[in-house]
């Protein structure tokens, strides 16, 4: 009954969806400038009549804590966003969690569009940010706008959070939990390609100095290229990639080429063409598996850097430094068996007319956080591919888009419970 | 004669030589700062009476020219100096041809001491341009002082010339050349340890950008890594690196372990690490050998890199690009048996007591300019080893600056001719 409702109300609203989603793209909510495009999600959450928190986090207050991580010295103008949506009593709780905050758009020349401008074509939007993850919090405010719509109240509690800084390492989240947000069970509509994903990985970043010992280029055989021992360095990561990925045998990973990544994203050494470069800086990413644990990884991460003067015994006098900074992601995992999986699985069932495919997640969510601070049954899915996440030329499906926001209603009445009061 | 009583002036004069190179080394004279070591330059210049010419360099009258190279758009405080000491006439004229600009100091914590303080210890002075080419410099300068104050006249014109630009490209040697200097032979004190160099090696400067395929770092598998591409492209450069050098069978590059080496100096690439990166540049050097010309090289590197699809067919569909910018040293060439390398040879047997070392240089020089496009015979011949050179801790060995003073004394007398004139 409801959900025939819920679906002609979407129907009826697609318009509106893509407006609001092309809206939330035009803002260009990198990280520390994420103000404008939490005043899009505000201005929606005020029309739905949600009772709204806005709140710059104190730097001072949750940089103390040891998840805490973040490039930034303060977060002025990068206000977190909480709106609830409160039940009449009796039922499940649920957090619906999205990030705001969206990567820079890389090297301009690889879009077709440009990425900001939120173009609609063939059924689909383009933008930084239309998959990972503005969709999914659009899908988030249309489930809470079409049971409002459609009459429906809950007997648990709705809260919607928009937050900061997940491309980062979560200080957004974790300010949110800190100012004492809690609920049963979160959902996260990241891309999942609306696959859910009870277990997901968690990531670090890293940084490497490798040295070499400069020379002048054409007498280059008297130098040391550090970049050379970058290959070195390189090959040693990949091989540690290897091995690790070798290890993970969760059924929850198959099909999936290499579970847990070790990404180099960035490189810069050297400073004259005519020199042999003494320094080269690589700082990347390393996946952390659902039942790691961070030190675990980092540690490993170590042993493996230390083990290359068996190779070359040039790292035995100059070892490769090793430093831990910036974003940081805790992995997270919820039992597949648990009643929130089984919910959302339901209710894809009801909408999509099949079981979803049930995975691990490629990449760390702020649902780590949610899992290990406070033990909360967390729980991705949402519309978008990873494919085209961080990707010049991203892009979301609407129907896509419109189908999650129809599970994640059937999943607010399920999990929260249908009130009966007038 | 002459020979005992120029050893004994400069015995005498050891500690104002060791003056002059450290107030040298104390202007930091690097690229587009050269203007207060030059400074230097024009007053130990005045004190020997010579006859002087100051001027910066015009960028619209010398930008005209198929060989000016320069990151400059114009020599604003970086003037040239040329001093001449007049010859009676009847004899060979000579150009002594040192630059004054340096390297940068590179990494600062790699240095045991200010790299401008010009800390003189256990018979060696160091610092940056200690011995690229401040020391040689000196030596010029002692023996045109040692052959005055001893008395001695000459019949040829002796052309002192302190550059700027030498490390960027020449554009210093080639403003003097098109402001008219010319003369029959040329010397250049350049740290060869002492060693005759008829033949140098030229050199240019290259871009390479590496493309590759964005994506976030935990499904990496779905980008391409540029960092991993230039792997490959860095392997390329090292099989073409070998196979230039298999070609040269000169006997003077006899003992060097790579006459003609192809340096990568400097590398950036990727944004973000979890990104996988798009995008990797390389600047290096590539060497060419004395009878090559720079276009053949040009050729030879493209070439190469067109080949990479062969090893890789991502290369077919993102060829690297590559790009011809700053620096570029022509090479030169004069025969071993010309009258003026026999006279540095006979020369350096009367001061050393055995016959000098002569090989090809494996880096490029000023030297190619004056044989290239005046045809003035160019040898490079100096103290200071280039295992030091654009290295941290630089130094020069002050013997070797006066014994280098000493030789040139004698080239000077030799081939301009001693004036019997009162």
């Amino acid at each position: 009954m409801e959900q025939k409702l819920i679906k002609e109300w979407l129907g009826k609203n697609k318009g509106n969806a893509v407006k609001l989603l092309r809206k939330l793209i035009q803002e260009r909510s990198i990280q520390g400038r994420e103000s404008s495009a939490q005043a899009v999600v505000v201005e929606a959450c005020r029309e739905l009549g949600l009772e709204i928190d806005i709140w710059e986090p104190d730097i001072k207050e949750i940089s103390a804590h040891e998840n805490f991580v973040s490039t930034r010295d303060n977060f002025e103008d990068s206000p977190n966003v909480v709106a609830i949506w409160r039940g009449t009593g009796g039922g499940h709780s649920i957090i619906l969690n999205g990030h705001i905050d969206v990567v820079p758009e890389g090297d301009m020349l690889q879009w077709d569009c440009d990425p900001y401008e939120g173009k609609v074509q063939d059924g689909k939007v383009y933008g930084r940010g239309s998959t990972d993850m503005k969709g999914g919090n659009v899908s988030l405010l249309l489930a809470i706008n079409a049971l409002k719509s459609i009459g429906v109240k809950l007997k648990g509690d709705v809260i919607f959070q928009s937050v900061i800084e997940e491309e980062s390492g979560g200080a957004g989240t974790l300010a949110a939990i800190l100012r004492g947000y809690s609920a049963d069970a979160v959902l996260i509509p990241e891309p999942t390609n609306m696959k859910i994903f009870p277990k997901q990985q968690g990531s670090m970043w890293f940084r490497l100095k490798v040295k070499g010992k400069s020379a002048h280029g054409g007498t280059r055989y008297e130098g040391v290229s550090a970049l050379e021992k970058s290959v070195v360095v390189m090959d040693k990561i990949k091989e540690l990639e290897t091995l690790r990925n070798n290890r993970v045998n969760d059924p929850l990973y198959k099909g999936i080429p290499i579970p847990l990544p070790i990404n180099l994203g960035k490189i810069e050494g050297g400073n004259w063409p005519s020199s042999v470069p003494d320094l080269v800086v690589l700082e990347g990413r390393i996946g952390v598996g659902p039942e790691e644990t961070l030190e675990d990884v980092k540690q490993e991460l170590a042993a493996s850097l230390r083990s290359l003067k068996e190779v070359d015994t040039w790292f035995e006098t100059h070892p490769v430094e090793l430093e831990w900074f910036g974003a940081q992601w805790v992995p997270g995992t919820v039992e597949v068996t648990h009643p929130f999986v089984k919910v959302i699985d339901h209710a894809y069932k009801e909408v999509v007319g099949k079981s979803a495919i049930v995975e691990a997640s490629p990449w760390g969510t702020d649902g780590g956080l949610f899992t290990q601070l406070c033990n909360i049954p967390t729980v991705v899915f949402g519309p978008g591919t990873t494919e085209v996440a961080h990707y010049p030329n991203e892009y979301i499906s609407i129907d896509q888009m419109m189908n999650a926001a129809e599970v994640i209603a059937l999943v607010l009445m399920d999990w929260c419970g249908i009130s009966e009061e007038a």
